[in-house]
């Protein structure tokens, strides 16, 4: 037990950037205190009337509007408290070199304050009873920074995985994306700090199911076509996307996502492409606005005047599987939603209601994976087969 | 799109393998067949009466009963088809290098029947309609083969991470785990193929949780205590399990196994240690009867005779989740299983019944991630304070 830890000067640099933002955003309060004012913080409102969907950039953003929270205000104060608690506590850790999760955080700030009141009555507050209040807090935190979470040093579970031709430096280390064997990278927790160092790639294949992935992985799909091979295993965490926007913004690589036929699979195609409705401030970093849904569409399985189906009408019989009452009302919410609005989607959501009918990837694959890994997914990128 | 498939050498030998014994083990139908009998597959009975533990290699195991499918028997025909089609599935796959996946071998096998019964009407009857009737009879192969469905290169969803002072060679590539920068090498779906090549290690530290393996990850814990960290996120696979088990019999490398302090995390542990129960017969392959829980421990939470709490009184009012039905319904049902029958693991469950208590993992890294990487999980390591 004698090996000392490695400095990692990348996480040092990214302490001491968030350090100093910190400082800067919260220097106010300061100010605020020395003038005698009433100590507020302004920050921008993550409500759902204050998301919106703004065409041009093709992403789901925050409006303008705001919100204030002021220490002497009965209503305001104790989520004062609760935004300046954790702001010590993020700021603690980056300075003592700590790399806390959403899930510490909220046990680090929990604890019950005993006051008297002015009636003299004793009283016991929690700081926060449940996580989603403390997660609430950190988003918080996120809006009125300008940092996301990852930026603090603030770790979460990664479920993302790549391989692919192409080398990176994560921390102390170079990577060579092509040389995991059997197995991945699996995508670190803060994406923001990875260097690309180079890449010969000519595409960006994300797929849905990590299952998938091993398939494609193993019968060499990413090698033979150039491509770098990303699964998000199910609804994409933050890192996963972080990284496939990265990818797509700055090495220029187009990105095509590869989700079951369903309103489940288009909904993951959407949290990377659009953002999340929820946590609408994060798109503008998470984001890939440029992602094209590649399949597998409702087209494929039952061909339009354009194209053959890909599937025979046997296969079809065995393979589809009947939607659910749950899909059907989770298409109809999605057609609500202003990007699934264009010609193509109109026409994937309605083929989907009047059929009643959805496709797992694995059936493809069940065809053969040769002809999913050498056939139906190169062809569809040649042809433009996808939904931009 | 030039660069051709690389022939991965470790595959081609594995399918060799799987090849023969199949050969081997379904040649006694072929000969069944010309000597004019009735086809009879003769299987280890994989029934909960039938599942046993050996209290000597303290594991799940399957017991000696047996059951027979035959052929020209009314009751055990179907059984015995759809076990004929899944192995005929698996050797076409195996023969033509493909790499199918549980849920695919569902689709490929799935198709509908039509016969004329001996009164003339029309039968339709499906191979089989949901993956649980394909999966059983998969599992039939396994236990008719003697082969894990990985050794068959069937592949499937994979979660486990690894890091460490170790280097392997998986497929074509050797991997040093020690270079992995803020990720982690996912582990291959076929483990057995990994290839052991130095390791510079005193201990396997296997963590419940992705988001506390990120955290002592990026600290430095494994380089600081020489230690190959391991997650199986959540419940483990079947995969991790299998990497875990191979650190401890070939490396030689104690196990230490450290959850949340529930029902559940004990039930992670005893996955990894005894094996699981619908399962038995993997274990023989898959469980390390020799892992250790290393914690958190309910004697963690509030001490015993012998030794002080990890926690204060004001921390385990922060800390402390109070448990629910389920749990308590789950410690019951954990008290009745044999292996929980050592006096250490009655106490505890004793403790948590009286309690009412459960602790996160988390709540430790809350009162400061040096205290869980450099105190507790060092501290109960050297001191020998975990349960055998």
């Amino acid at each position: 037990m004698s090996i000392d830890r490695v400095i990692d000067k990348v996480d040092a640099e990214a302490r001491k950037r968030a350090i100093q933002v910190f400082r800067e955003r919260f220097k106010m309060i300061l100010d605020q205190l020395q003038k005698g004012e009433n100590p507020t913080l302004v920050l921008p409102k993550r409500t759902l009337s204050n998301t919106i969907y703004d065409e041009k950039r093709k992403m789901l953003l925050l409006g303008p509007e705001k919100l204030r929270r002021s220490l002497f205000n009965l209503h305001e104060a104790k989520k004062f408290m609760q935004t300046m608690l954790m702001a010590k506590i993020i700021y603690e850790a980056l300075v003592n070199d700590e790399y806390p999760t959403i899930r510490d955080l909220y046990y680090r700030g929990k604890h019950t304050i005993v006051f008297v009141d002015d009636r003299g009555r004793r009283i016991e507050e929690n700081t926060w009873d449940e996580q989603k209040e403390s997660d609430a807090v950190i988003r918080d935190i996120e809006v009125f920074t300008g940092m996301l979470r990852e930026e603090m040093l603030i770790l979460s579970k990664e479920k993302g995985k790549v391989v692919g031709n192409m080398r990176i430096r994560s921390g102390n280390d170079v990577i060579d994306l092509s040389k995991m064997g059997h197995g991945a990278w699996a995508i670190e927790p803060t994406p923001d700090l990875i260097e690309f160092l180079d890449v010969d790639a000519e595409f960006v294949l994300v797929i849905e199911k990590d299952a998938v992935f091993q398939q494609l992985h193993r019968i060499g799909f990413w090698r033979k076509y150039r491509a770098i091979l990303v699964t998000s295993a199910g609804q994409p965490d933050r890192a996963t996307r972080r990284f496939v926007r990265r990818l797509n913004e700055e090495l220029g690589l187009p990105v095509y996502i590869l989700t079951d036929a369903d309103p489940y699979g288009w909904y993951i195609y959407s949290v990377f492409k659009i953002g999340s409705i929820t946590l609408s401030y994060e798109s503008e970093r998470l984001a890939t606005p440029k992602a094209r849904f590649l399949g597998v569409s409702m087209t494929d399985i039952f061909g339009d005047e354009r194209k053959k189906p890909y599937l025979t009408e046997t296969e079809r019989r065995n393979f589809i599987i009947k939607a659910k009452d749950a899909d059907i009302k989770r298409a109809e919410e999605l057609r609500n939603y202003k990007w699934f609005q264009t010609p193509q989607w109109r026409k994937e959501i309605d083929i989907f209601l009047r059929k009643k009918a959805k496709l797992e990837i694995e059936a493809l694959a069940g065809k053969g994976l040769r002809f999913l890994a050498f056939k139906y997914i190169p062809e569809k990128i040649e042809t433009g087969d996808f939904i931009e």
